[in-house]
């Protein structure tokens, strides 16, 4: 069997740890086409939070109680760029963080694509899972909004992190996006695939930009896998994160419906089959899509299996 | 009154200090020129060690015991670069250091030149001496060796610090030298000078990388101030470092007599008027030279500053 998932930073890594264990039980391989539209320069290092929440998470070295970056972290390095007045400030690399971007961004700077160097890093951390880029190519998720008296386009992170998504907000622009491909293997994986999953990840900011590859969306949408998505929204609320900021500036409702009704049915030219909701949100239609609802709180590994297996049930 | 300073990293940044203190006393303005045949790009960081030095060390941020790099000083990066197994592996950057490298690579980058560059950092230690690169181009100090059975150029830094200069030498190539230009400010520093001191730095790989730089040695050795050296070997031995390795590669006996006739006499085509020796050199004799004996052991900054006072009785 195998399994390709969808997946952004966080969460979606956390999903992956049930995911990998499933598959362990039966023997599947687990694909993962990660969001990159959250990676940024800083500092001369390229930054890839997704991928990284994703490796770090599944080679057992993330900090479970931030959410984010390296368990046991260090902050030398931040403190000193502070102390030279180095610009972003309002953005925190740890140390041990510094060192994986070191190695890759030596490694793009050598010619290496993306795609490449996340294997390379992954020697070290044994995801168990293949992790691949959503692309090799520049795609960075720009967000425009009302800011020192006019409009202007800024950087997702500089949004999310800078001003907590706290300032007047007109759209996302995946920049980039239309001179993208999907980084290799991405399309083979999808089409190979006997099940696509959508990770309970922002629909907006992380599921959206791998989405906006082109040929990316076709090779799920048009593909032979069944594609069930798990809703991100419990009861109207975000698990976690900001997915409300970002479904408000879409104008589409924060809950399991709406979510559901913004990817839409494989069948009307959307993205899904299958719709896992929670207990909260049982009764949520979404046309054309089979709606089914278990428990989506991935308090810990035994839970998270318990969803997917739930998830691979809608096939 | 205006001096002007040839140096290296560590023994020179001691020596500088000393320069400081004198200037201050007597308010004299100091430029050092430094060398930077030792800098060399690592994981991707433009790594200035002799710049650093100086600059930390006057800066009050550079370690005592150690002699090099920051006081305070971790490794967390450097440990999880070993864990990616990132090369090259035998130059450790601390994690305090590596701030350092990220904004001088930034603004590099960017296309600041080193001299601006170098001027920026200084801007947080304010180290009371203008800092100059002896170039802004790339200068590099290569070694030719026997190594793995072929004789073979390598860095300087992999010589010394891989190496510890403990294979068979050829010769030492200033690569990029021939097309390097003075940085903005060296050739009028020079010009402008009452006196230049060559710091009891390593003659063969700080010195004569900075004289290296067409039009600079020039400057110094046609230029209207007196020239003051301070020998860096003591009784036959050098005060720090593998001095002796290197005048041992180029035939020269390790003495402050060699030293003194490496350097040679301005009136002779060199570059001396003047060589401090310490009284265990007393009787040294460079040609044409005006040769002085007095304590060159930098214990504290009392003992450096005497030092400089009879480098300038020279002039």
């Amino acid at each position: 069997m195998r399994i390709v998932v969808l997946t952004g930073g966080i969460g979606g890594a956390r999903f992956l740890l049930g995911v990998r264990a499933y598959a362990r039980e039966v023997g599947a391989e687990v694909t993962a086409v990660v969001n990159v539209g959250d990676d940024l320069l800083l500092h001369g290092l390229k930054v890839c939070p997704d991928l990284d929440s994703v490796m770090y998470t599944l080679g057992g070295g993330a900090d479970p109680e931030r959410g984010w970056g390296r368990v046991g972290e260090t902050w030398t390095v931040k403190s000193e760029l502070a102390a030279y007045g180095a610009e972003p400030a309002w953005f925190g690399l740890g140390d041990k963080d510094i060192a994986t971007h070191l190695v890759r961004t030596t490694m793009l700077n050598a010619g290496y694509p993306l795609s490449q160097v996340t294997e390379a890093l992954a020697t070290r951390w044994q995801p168990g899972v293949r992790l691949l880029p959503a692309t090799d190519d520049r795609l960075e998720t720009h967000v425009v909004v009302d800011l020192d008296g006019g409009q202007r386009a800024i950087h997702f992170q500089e949004w999310w992190v800078r001003h907590r998504a706290d300032v007047p907000t007109h759209r996302f622009v995946f920049v980039g996006a239309e001179a993208a491909k999907p980084a290799p293997g991405v399309v083979e994986a999808i089409g190979a695939a006997d099940v696509v999953l959508v990770a309970p990840s922002n629909p907006v900011v992380s599921i959206a930009p791998i989405l906006a590859v082109p040929g990316l969306r076709d090779a799920v949408a048009d593909g032979p896998a069944p594609v069930v998505g798990v809703s991100p929204i419990i009861g109207g609320a975000p698990v976690r994160g900001m997915a409300d900021r970002c479904l408000s500036v879409l104008g589409v409702e924060c809950s399991a419906a709406g979510v559901g009704g913004l990817y839409g049915a494989r069948s009307a030219g959307g993205l899904l089959d299958g719709w896992l909701v929670a207990p909260e949100d049982e009764g949520t239609v979404v046309p054309e899509v089979t709606v089914r609802a278990a428990p989506l709180r991935m308090i810990d590994e035994a839970a998270t299996v318990a969803m997917v297996r739930a998830a691979l049930e809608l096939m």
